[in-house]
């Protein structure tokens, strides 16, 4: 666990994103929070040069058209070429056949390190099932005792099958390579009132995952109860939405292993 | 007054929202402040499926291009044939050529059940004034009670003539189907200090227009006073430009039937 | 001085600015908070209207695309038929040809009236340097008591060169128009943990440059202040990154001359 820690602020990972315009300045801020930092450039003509000094790359498709969707293309092909991470944000697959068409060529094309996404996200990509009602989560969405073994199960069998690292967020977060799950009950109602929570975990999850490639999928596991306990500590500050949101960054700038250590609520499925 | 935010609540209504990108982040968030759920995306080949799974759409030329101009006609459409609410934003209107030809073409092709701006922009749909200085209210724009009467009879005079509701924002608020019109007294000077206060209030009127197809007039009007109220509450708390717009959303996340009475300050023309 | 901060508070000038989508609001905000008006349009069709309208021209490469450049070039040369300021922030020159590319080229055609950067970005504009490492800056960028003179000299030079102001943001950030160079030394390291705040303060010095046409050094000058004293008067109140945000525009959009004058630190070189 210090390890992780310790890789994240030592290397000061440099974040390609390429990301909707909606929540694009907190996804930027969060990196920086997150001791990492980003750059924001989706013009055809530099992406590839962009990420050739960069760390990771991050794709979110929350506000997609064709001319970024080309620009991820070549950005996701150079990571690839150059053996940094991808994490990808499949935001809104589902919502529309332009959408869950986009998202599946970017998981089936670029072999993203990490995807994380809601449930009905992560459906979409890997079943025909069209759940996704908007971009924030439903009330179909929860993983929660209720469901937690086959919910586990289910996101080991997309794991494997796309050979990559999922990340669900729900009320509980799953977090599969495939063979090993950990599940992260951090988290609470309050961060769903945000616009952006799931921007800002995957933006947080390329935090530390640029910095731990030896070690992605506790990287991965880390950030999300990163967050989840941000999140809760914010709520007991929070005036309403927007003091929450502010809080909730704060919080993720704050964080570090000690803190982590007493909030944190992860088990090994 | 009970009924319309029973509804609003009950419904978690989907907006659609095609806005601009300097003020996206606030419109989505205060869309979750009144308790709707928002989903924006502007690109053509989807946004009609988008637009069909919503309740509302909200079209705001804040930012216009030709591109996104193009999703906003094929979404209107959509919306038309569904038969769910679109609320106009016309940002700027007056202040180009263009701007002022794309948002007179928007309420003459998609008929809005709503217009919402400042007293600038809903001259330059309506008549052949250019005062528009910038997108952000002047001088030039008060209503107040120098000029209540005429600025009552020109308002219900447009929205008779486009069989809209028209809502203008100023010192004093009108809310006018051509036949009712409501004044709203609430609101204060410092809201005008942060960007996007009008997108906002657009925002909110979606949200509760969504949830209230059979009474949209009294929706709408009771949007304007939660903004206004909002704001209010929100000025005793500012320390700044900056916190006065976090602590404005966080009222209005905040609000409910019970506080609102206690505030509100309208009355029927 | 006095006379610099009433021309702004009279004026209430307009900016158009054509900025990057990542802190597009803080920058409306900032230039609210600075007591001018800010209009953001992009679109080739109305930006030389726009520009018209507007008493200063913001141009931000932050996120540029071509679309984008090419309203840029038609409102830069609006502003100069009209002979209204452009300040330009060349956001991550030498992060990739075509960003290196463009910020030359508008350098060389548009002739800006104040050129404002980080030490690579600068460099990138005027030397054959490749150094910038992302859009934030970094450890190679400072200049300290350790290169003072070397800096002041380099900046100059280039002003000179140019024939324009240049505003070199550092731990000290150097202004000069090539003969008289100033140094200001407020500012602090929590500045650099929010994203933004070289685009803030580029909208900043656009707001106090546009009211200050005659007087463009000073004006530049008391901006750079401004900035550099509210970020540390916003640090003592910040309990986190966001929180940081909301106080540096808070106290931006309370600072007047008095409060100033008790914190400015500056020389000629």
């Amino acid at each position: 666990m210090e390890k992780i820690f310790e890789n994240v602020s030592n290397n000061v990972s440099l974040i390609h994103s390429i990301t909707n315009y909606v929540t694009v300045n907190d996804v930027a801020n969060v990196i920086l929070a997150s001791k990492a930092s980003p750059i924001m450039a989706d013009e055809k003509q530099e992406v590839s040069e962009i990420t050739n000094i960069c760390d990771a790359l991050l794709l979110n498709i929350g506000t997609l058209n064709e001319r970024v969707v080309t620009s991820m293309m070549i950005a996701g092909e150079t990571a690839n070429k150059k053996g940094i991470p991808i994490i990808f944000d499949p935001v809104g697959a589902g919502a529309s056949t332009y959408r869950s068409e986009v998202a599946k060529n970017i998981v089936k094309t670029l072999h993203p390190t990490i995807i994380r996404g809601n449930v009905s996200e992560i459906k979409a990509l890997f079943t025909d099932e069209q759940a996704t009602r908007g971009v924030d989560a439903s009330d179909l969405d929860i993983i929660n005792d209720s469901n937690l073994e086959e919910s586990i199960k289910m996101v080991a069998k997309f794991a494997r099958e796309a050979a990559t690292i999922i990340v669900v967020s729900s009320e509980y977060d799953l977090i599969s390579d495939g063979s090993t799950t950990y599940v992260v009950k951090n988290g609470c109602s309050e961060m769903s009132k945000i616009t952006g929570t799931g921007c800002m975990l995957s933006a947080v999850v390329a935090s530390y995952v640029a910095a731990n490639v030896e070690n992605t999928l506790k990287a991965a596991m880390y950030a999300v109860a990163i967050v989840g306990f941000s999140g809760e500590l914010a709520s007991f500050k929070a005036a309403g939405f927007s003091s929450m949101k502010m809080h909730f960054i704060d919080e993720i700038s704050k964080m570090d292993v000690e803190v982590l250590k007493k909030g944190i609520r992860y088990e090994k499925a």
